[in-house]
């Protein structure tokens, strides 16, 4: 069964079908290898961050209260007790008047409650130190518990392990966590016009650039990435490709045959491997109207427009946060330090009911806001794609918008 | 030979001193294993991209003059001659008052000059289109060698290869491109009291963040990673782990002992292999001062602090800059669109002769950009880097920043 128009859908619906995807199931790995993928589970501090009191400075631990008054021109002294080394707690405490040398990291003996930094000392001797500063308490020192408190909660499921996050987990002893698998994406190109990139070319045959594209910005959202190449538009050759990637993918990127043109047997095969569930046909986006989302079980089924450059827009705008969806980002497709303010260099038209997204370059300028500078040309040209800097997002209900306007672009990645 | 006091250079000194590594060598590669390395030639399109004169649109290839002057209310009529194929070029061309059904992609037969869209036609039968706009020459047309000409130099060696970059590779038929070598950064970690994150702890003990959280980092700059773990303070053991790491590595990362304690062997080591040649010891910047850099040969060993947070922002400062410029990239120091405008909350003091990289968190508001508060806290502490969302620069030469100033903020990665 042919259908003749698509039933196009906001972007917004388009997101709340993509949210409903179930991301992939919870493994444990080592902490080497857990880096910039999501934690499955909450984790909770098993010891005080740091263990003990310790310096922040190399200096002198000493008793706040044994500094008060002293200054440059009015120096305090003290009696140096004993040295502290860096891997070993002090074994014995501070009595008043008395300090002991630390270096940065060490801990503090018992009864002290400050640590002067060696800048502002004197040793008078080998048992002697001036003091030619006042310390509130706690002054240079890092409190037991102040990184983390044992049993608080430090980082919650949902979280991706930046490399912050993973020094965190190595300083509390995280050596094994608990997070999503990598999302495996695959990636399937189709189309009678085209070929392989290494294959000649002549009049009426174009290369096949989303196979490579699509690939690289799957990559991108840290997924592994499975390349089914390029399929000849053929109803039983593309079922057949189809339902072998979703044995061996969480989702499955087509693209090409997405139209409704006669020779378009995508959507019939999505059908047929996904028993009809064909959850999006058509978005009101431009460009990207030519968009499908289907469920073969938990696995999803996108099929991209053909058009390489509506094809790359569609992922970044789309399927980059999918695809951290469905790798346990619990907040895939906020808006968030991934977009940057800019002021629009002239107006653009749209039409109100369809959500567009415009190609951007960006101009720094001495203060202010950049300027975010439409690009021009075809859409259908790469070289608009290669001037962007980002895209601009022009919502469903407006009919433009005016230059001076204050945009938020997304960075093309 | 034991030093007291670093010679602190300045950061872009010690910029100048990383530029001087010379890049990995080129390769050939696959364009399916190219995307996000450098490109190490120069690359010129080998034919024209399109290939031809090729349709945006679904509609009819026709002569522009032939529509001058039609309308909504006052239609032109032409002759449908054919209908193109879209994987075949036309075999025969368009007289005057004839047209041909063209789909999106197809060529433009001989003599044809614009396309008009199928939503401004009505076929009248099977011979006969009515159209019902007027159409400059060349409208709705991507011409031959729009995007690229045959010749034409399309990407300069330097350039990362992002998916945008790969679809134009791809386009125009390129299978193997050269690339830089991906840079393999090794990670030793030492200190005495430092342990491994699977063992348990003890007051005096910390865990080794360094190796994991400058694995993180160094694989997000696209560099191959290598761990040699943590390893005793003892001169012979670091000698000998350095001298191994630098035959399997570009860039050895060191973490600890760059100080100028007395346990502080990396110095030492570092002299011993690199034969003498310690480029910087000592930088004029907050935090990161005990950093060194230093050349074996064409290969660069780096001594960062032992300190967690100093470390991990000397990396984000200058290593992943200094790993992309080691791969090849020829504007890795550029500040360009990573980073972002901001205002700063509140004034900054700072030294005069000394960078400081202040972290800030973002706060998003209704209009204008966004603000940069700094983030309070003990800059040893781990929660003042989870709580950044990036950097701010205070320059050299200035003794601080004002509240309500703009500033760039670098995003942490």
């Amino acid at each position: 069964m042919k259908e003749t128009f698509f039933q196009v859908i906001p972007v917004r619906e388009c997101i709340q079908v993509l949210q409903g995807f179930p991301p992939t199931p919870a493994l444990t790995v080592d902490l080497e290898e857990a880096a910039h993928m999501v934690l499955a589970e909450d984790v909770a501090a098993s010891e005080d961050l740091p263990l003990t009191h310790r310096s922040c400075v190399d200096g002198y631990a000493l008793k706040a209260r044994d500094t008060f008054g002293a200054t440059e021109s009015n120096p305090g002294y003290l009696d140096l007790a004993f040295a502290i080394d860096i891997h070993k707690p002090p074994d014995s405490g501070l009595k008043s008047g008395q300090c002991a040398k630390i270096p940065t990291g060490g801990c503090l003996p018992e009864g002290a409650d400050a640590v002067i930094m060696v800048e502002h000392t004197l040793e008078m001797g080998p048992n002697t130190v001036e003091v030619r500063k006042s310390l509130p308490p706690w002054e240079n020192v890092m409190l037991r518990g102040e990184d983390a408190a044992k049993g608080q909660r430090v980082l919650s499921a949902g979280t991706r392990l930046n490399t912050v996050r993973i020094g965190l987990l190595a300083a509390l002893g995280c050596s094994r966590v608990s997070v999503h698998r990598r999302v495996v994406a695959g990636v399937i190109s189709t189309g009678d016009e085209v070929v392989e990139v290494s294959r000649p070319t002549r009049p009426g045959l174009v290369r096949d650039v989303n196979s490579h594209a699509l690939a690289a910005l799957a990559g991108l959202s840290g997924a592994k990435v499975r390349r089914y190449g390029l399929v000849r538009d053929e109803l039983p050759l593309l079922t057949e490709k189809l339902a072998l990637a979703l044995t061996e993918c969480d989702v499955v990127l087509m693209s090409g045959g997405s139209s409704v043109g006669s020779r378009d047997h995508t959507l019939e095969a999505i059908r047929r491997v996904c028993s009809g569930r064909v959850l999006v046909h058509g978005l009101a986006m431009s460009p990207g109207k030519p968009t499908i989302v289907a469920a073969a079980r938990d696995k999803a089924v996108v099929g991209l427009p053909g058009q390489v450059t509506s094809a790359q827009v569609v992922m970044q705008v789309l399927m980059l946060p999918f695809v951290a969806h469905l790798g346990g980002a619990g907040d895939a497709f906020r808006v968030g330090w991934n977009r940057f303010p800019a002021i629009l260099s002239r107006n653009i038209a749209s039409c109100q009911g369809r959500t567009d997204f415009v190609r951007v370059s960006l101009e720094h300028r001495d203060s202010g806001l950049p300027l975010a500078v439409p690009v021009q040309g075809k859409s259908g040209l790469l070289k608009t794609l290669l001037k962007a800097d980002g895209l601009v997002e022009i919502p469903e209900n407006s009919a433009g918008l005016n230059a001076g306007q204050e945009v938020l672009v997304r960075p093309l990645r």
